[in-house]
C-alpha cells in the first residue's frame, strides 16, 4: 500500500492533520474551511473529514502557505545562514532565493562553499543564485573574480538554482563576452536581473539575453515598461530602500499583474527583521495599503514559486510541500502575527543551536589577508585649482544617488575639505582583499555627518573598506580599526574608536544570534547618530555608496564611478 | 559586433520591422503603437523608430503574439502533421502541444516515430507529449503497449516536452506501478492530466502524482475545485465538446484565474478548422462572450507558454521568438480574421508541398495487419432471459455518457434488437490490431440512427473498429468494408457501402489537403444524416464511445466499461 495515496484517499490516518483552520487558498482567493492532511513532508489532502495520528486544532485562525523571498542577500543581515534561517522561519518564511554575491566578492569560491554548506538542513530552503557579477563591474576590485567556468561549475554541481542578479547591465547591452559567457553557462534556469533606469532600446538589448526579472524599478513608469516587455517585476521592500508604496499601484491598476510580480527583500538587517519582520511584514504593508490580502499573498507565495519554477510549493494544495504558517488572527489583516509554522510537515521551533554548530567555522581564507597598507592623513588630502567638485548625492529611501557638482570648500591649507554646514563629508575607499594599498577619495552629501567618521567593510559589492567622515584623522582611525578587526563596522572620532561591530566572516557576517546582532547594531547606530547621522540604517546606506552598477555617482577603490555616464568620473568638475 | 544586440540598440537596421501595428501587449494588456524589430528568428526590439532592411506596414491593424494550443491530438483532424501545420499556421497558431496517443495506439512506436519525423521543419512548432496511457486503461486493446521504458526513452532522446494526458486516473489514484512508473520516468516536465469528475479525496490522490493540469472539467464547480487544488485548467473548446460557455464564468469571476487557465482544442476536425478556425476561433468566441480581449489573448498565448515552460514565447517582447500574426482589424473583436502571419521572423505562406513530400510515406507497420477475422451476422446476435439491458446514453455537446438501464426490445426470433423508435442502435467493437477476432456487442441511445450503419477505425483510444447500426447486416457490411479499406470511416445500408472515407495511416489519417478531407467528410456526414444521424460531428461522437477512461458507459473490444463503476459492466441488467 502506498501510504501517501492512502492518506490522500482518507483510508489511513494522516501523520498530521491541521483542523479548524481557515486556509488562505491562493488559487481560489478565498478562505476555505477544510482539513489539511500531511504525509511526511507533503500535503496529502485538503478537504473534509481527514483523520490524523496527530491533530492540530487551529481554532479558526488563518493558515497561509510558506512564504518565499524571491531575492535576498543573506550576508547583509550580518547573520550566517543558520541564524538567518532560524529567524525568518519563525516569521512564516519557508524558502528564500539568495544571491551570495557579497561573500563571493569578499572571500571568493571558499566563501561561496561556506554559504552552500551552512545553508543545508535548515528550517527554510535556501535556493542559491549563482553570482553573475563578481565583480559587479570592471570598476570594482573583489577578492577574486568569478568567471564563466566558475558559474558553469556551480550549475554542473547543482549548487545553484538560478542565475543571480545580472547587475552589469552595460556589459549585457554591449555584448561583453565575459558576462554573456556566464549567462550562457547558466543555461535554462531563471536569469534574474538588475537594471536600474534601463529603458527603451537599452532595455530591449538587455532582454535579448533572456534575463527575465528585475528588482530595481525606481518608479511606476519604469516598472510598467519592464512589465510590458515581458519581465517579472520584483518589488523590493528592503530596509533602506522600500519600494512597495511606489510600485503597488502597478497591482492596483490590474490585479492580473500580481501573476508576474513578487515582493522581495534584497537587503535587510537583523534589526529590521526583529523589529519589522520578513515576508509577513511585506504582507502587512500591502494589506495596510489596501491591497486584497489574497493578491498580497500571491506575491509572496505562488508568484515567486512560479517564476523560480518551484512547482512543489506556493500554495496549500495536495502534492505540494507541507510548508505553512498559522496566523494569530482569523483574517489576513495589517496587524497579523505568525503564531505557528510548519516546514516539510514538521513544526518549526526556535533553535539557537543552528548557529553554534560545526558550520560556524570561519572559511580558511578569511584570516589570510592582513591589511597593512593604509594611507596616512596626508595621503588622503587633495588639492585642486578648480572651483567645483563632483559629489555623491544621497537621498534617503532610494538606492539611487545623484552626481552633484558643487563649489569646492577649502581648508586653511588649501585642501579640498568637507563642508559640514552643507552636509558634505569626505569618503575614502581602501582596497582590502589583496593589500594593494589602492584607495580613492571623494565627497558625499546627505549623510548628516557633523563630526568623526563611520567605516565599514560591508561596501557593495567588492566590500572594500569605506569610510565617510568629517575630518581626515577620524577617517584614518576608522580605516586602521577596520584593518585591525579584520572587518566590521566602526564609528570613530579623532584618534578614538567610539563603537565597533566586528564581522568575522569575510568582514560581512558574524557568529551571533539575531538579537545580539540587532542590539549591538542599535548601539552602533546610536553612536552614528551622535556624530550626526540621522538617516535610517546608516551603515546600509554607506555600504551602497560603493556599488558601481547603480546610477548615478558611486565610489570604489578605483575612484568615482557613474555607470550611467560610462564609468570613471573625475573628482573635480567645471 | 553582435548584430542581434546592435539591432536591439537601434544601431543597425533590423532585418524586418513591422511598422504602424497596434501591438496587442499581453503583459500590459493594452494596445501599443510601436515598431517590432526582428533579427533572424527573434524579436530584437519593441519601441519607437526602428529602421529595417525590410519594412512591413501594418496600416494600423492589430498584431498579436503567435497563439499556442495547449492540448490537441493532431490525428483527430485526419490530417498528417504537415497538412495540419500548414492549415493552422495561416490562422495565427505558432505552436501546439500535441499528444500523439492516437497513432501510438494504432501503430505503436513506429507510428510515433512517423509523427515525430513528420512534425519537423513546419511553420508551427509541435511540442510532443509522451503518451502516458497506451492503452488508456486495461480495458482497451491497442496495437502495442507503451511502457515506462518507452516513455523514458522518449525523454532521453528529447523527443517529448511534457507528459501527455494521464487518463488512467483510477490507476494513479490507486498507485498502479505501471502508470506511476511512467509519471516518474517523465521527470521534471509538465505532467498533463485528464480527470473527468474526479473530485474530493480522489482528486487529492491524483494530484499527489504532480500532475498539474486538466482539460476534462465538465462543469464550473469541478473547474473551481481543481483550480483551488492548484491545477491549471485547460478549457477545452473542441469540435464536439465545446466547454468555453460552461467554463468561462471561471474567468469572469476573477480575471486573475486567466493566469492559470488556457484554452485548448483536444479534438477538432479538418472541417471544423476550415469552417470555424483554430485558436483564432476560440478568441472570437471568448470576445463574443464578453471577455476582455487581452484576457482572452492571454489564455491562448502567455498562459500556455508559462504552463509549458516555453519562456521564449507567449508575447511580443524582446528576446522572444518572432512569432506573431496581423489581424484584418484595428481591434480584437468577435469577427476578426488573421491576415498575415510570421513564424520565426519569416512570413508564413500556404505551402501544400508540405504534405506531398517524402514524409508522406506510410509507416512500415501500417499495412502489415490484415483483418480477416470478422464476425458474422449470427455471431453478433444476442439472447437474454432478462428484461433490461444497459445502454450507452449519448448527449450532444458533452463527452460524458450515461449508463442507461432500459427495457429490452426483442426481434421476432427473440434476440435483443435495436429499438429505433426509441433511438437505440446496436454497437459493435472489433479488435483490429492483431486480428484476434475479439469483438463485443452493446447498445447506444442518442445517435439518431434510423437505418443502416456507421463505422470507424477511429475509436478512442485503442482505435479498434466501431460500428453502430440499425441492423446486423449493415453492421457486418461496415466491419468488412473497414477491414478492406485498412481503416477509415464508412456509412452502409444492408449490403451496400453508401459512402467511405479512407484513412491510410493507421486508420487515423490520410494524405490529403484539409480542403479535400473536409469536403469528403461533408459528403460522408451527409450520408450519415441520410440514415438519421443529425448530431454534429457524428464520427467524432461515435469514436468517443469507446474511450474507457471517461464516465460513464463505454464499449471496447472487451465489452462494456464504466470506469467510474470500476470497469467491466454487463450488457444485461436487472
Amino acid at each position: 500500500m502506498n501510504k501517501f495515496l492512502a492518506t490522500a484517499r482518507g483510508e489511513i490516518p494522516a501523520e498530521l492533520v491541521i483542523k479548524n483552520a481557515r486556509i488562505a487558498n491562493v488559487f481560489s482567493r478565498e478562505y476555505e474551511l477544510a482539513d489539511v492532511a500531511v504525509y511526511q513532508n507533503k500535503i496529502a489532502g485538503v478537504g473534509q473529514n481527514y483523520d490524523g495520528v496527530e491533530i492540530f486544532d487551529a481554532q479558526g485562525a488563518v493558515l497561509i502557505p510558506g512564504m518565499i523571498d524571491g531575492h535576498i542577500h543573506i550576508e547583509d543581515t550580518f547573520m550566517i545562514p543558520p541564524a538567518f534561517a532560524d529567524t525568518v522561519a519563525q516569521m512564516g518564511t519557508s524558502a528564500v532565493m539568495a544571491d551570495p554575491h557579497e561573500i563571493s566578492n569578499a572571500l571568493g569560491i571558499a566563501g561561496l562553499e561556506y554559504m552552500f554548506k551552512s545553508g543545508l538542513n535548515l528550517p527554510i530552503d535556501i535556493f542559491w543564485g549563482a553570482p553573475s557579477c563578481v565583480p559587479a563591474s570592471e570598476f570594482e576590485t573583489p577578492f577574486e573574480e568569478l568567471d564563466m567556468l566558475s558559474i558553469k561549475n556551480m550549475f554542473d554541481k547543482n549548487l545553484c538554482q538560478h542565475l543571480g542578479e545580472v547587475m552589469n547591465f552595460p556589459a549585457v547591452i554591449n555584448g561583453d563576452p565575459d558576462v554573456w559567457g556566464k549567462i550562457t553557462a547558466a543555461g535554462n534556469v531563471p536569469l534574474t536581473g538588475h537594471a536600474p533606469n534601463v529603458t527603451g532600446k537599452n532595455l530591449n538589448a538587455y532582454l535579448s539575453s533572456g534575463i527575465s526579472s528585475d528588482h530595481e524599478c525606481n518608479d511606476l513608469n519604469e516598472a510598467r515598461e519592464k512589465l510590458s516587455r515581458g519581465m517579472w517585476i520584483m518589488i523590493r521592500e528592503g530596509a533602506s530602500f522600500p519600494n512597495l508604496k511606489i510600485l503597488l499601484p502597478l497591482i492596483f491598476e490590474n490585479e492580473l499583474n500580481a501573476a508576474r510580480c513578487m515582493v522581495v527583500s534584497d537587503d535587510i538587517t537583523a534589526r529590521y527583521l526583529l523589529e519589522t519582520g520578513h515576508m509577513d511584514a511585506k504582507m502587512r504593508i500591502m494589506i495596510e495599503a489596501g491591497l486584497n490580502p489574497f493578491t498580497a499573498l500571491r506575491m509572496v507565495t505562488l508568484s515567486p514559486a512560479e517564476y523560480f519554477r518551484l512547482y512543489d510549493r506556493g500554495g496549500i494544495a495536495p502534492g505540494r510541500l507541507a510548508d505553512f504558517a498559522l496566523l494569530d488572527s482569523d483574517e489576513m489583516n495589517a496587524s497579523f502575527k505568525i503564531k505557528h509554522v510548519w516546514k516539510n510537515g514538521r513544526k518549526v521551533i526556535k533553535n539557537s543551536n543552528l548557529f553554534t554548530n560545526v558550520l560556524n567555522e570561519i572559511p580558511d581564507l578569511a584570516s589570510d589577508i592582513k591589511i597593512t597598507r593604509i594611507p596616512t592623513e596626508e595621503q588622503i588630502k587633495i588639492k585642486s585649482s578648480g572651483d567645483f567638485i563632483n559629489v555623491i548625492g544621497v537621498t534617503e529611501g532610494t538606492v539611487l544617488t545623484k552626481m552633484l557638482t558643487l563649489k569646492i570648500n577649502r581648508d586653511k591649507n588649501g585642501y579640498i575639505a568637507p563642508d559640514l554646514e552643507n552636509d558634505i563629508a569626505k569618503i575614502v575607499v581602501l582596497e582590502r582583499h589583496r593589500n594593494t594599498g589602492n584607495f580613492s577619495v571623494g565627497f558625499v552629501k546627505g549623510l548628516g555627518i557633523k563630526k568623526g567618521a563611520v567605516g565599514s567593510s560591508v561596501a557593495h559589492d567588492a566590500h572594500n573598506f569605506v569610510v565617510a567622515g568629517a575630518d581626515d584623522k577620524s577617517i584614518i582611525t576608522a580605516l586602521n580599526k577596520l584593518a585591525e578587526m579584520g572587518g566590521g563596522l566602526v564609528v570613530t572620532e579623532g584618534e578614538n574608536l567610539i563603537s565597533s561591530f566586528p564581522l568575522q566572516i569575510g568582514g560581512l557576517m558574524r557568529f551571533a544570534s539575531p538579537e545580539k546582532i540587532s542590539s549591538d547594531l542599535i548601539l552602533l547606530e546610536n553612536c552614528a547618530a551622535d556624530i550626526g547621522i540621522k538617516i535610517k540604517h546608516p551603515f546600509m546606506v554607506l555600504s551602497f555608496l560603493c556599488l558601481s552598477v547603480i546610477p548615478e555617482l558611486r565610489i570604489t577603490d578605483k575612484g568615482y564611478i557613474d555607470i550611467s555616464r560610462g564609468g570613471l568620473q573625475n573628482l573635480t568638475a567645471r
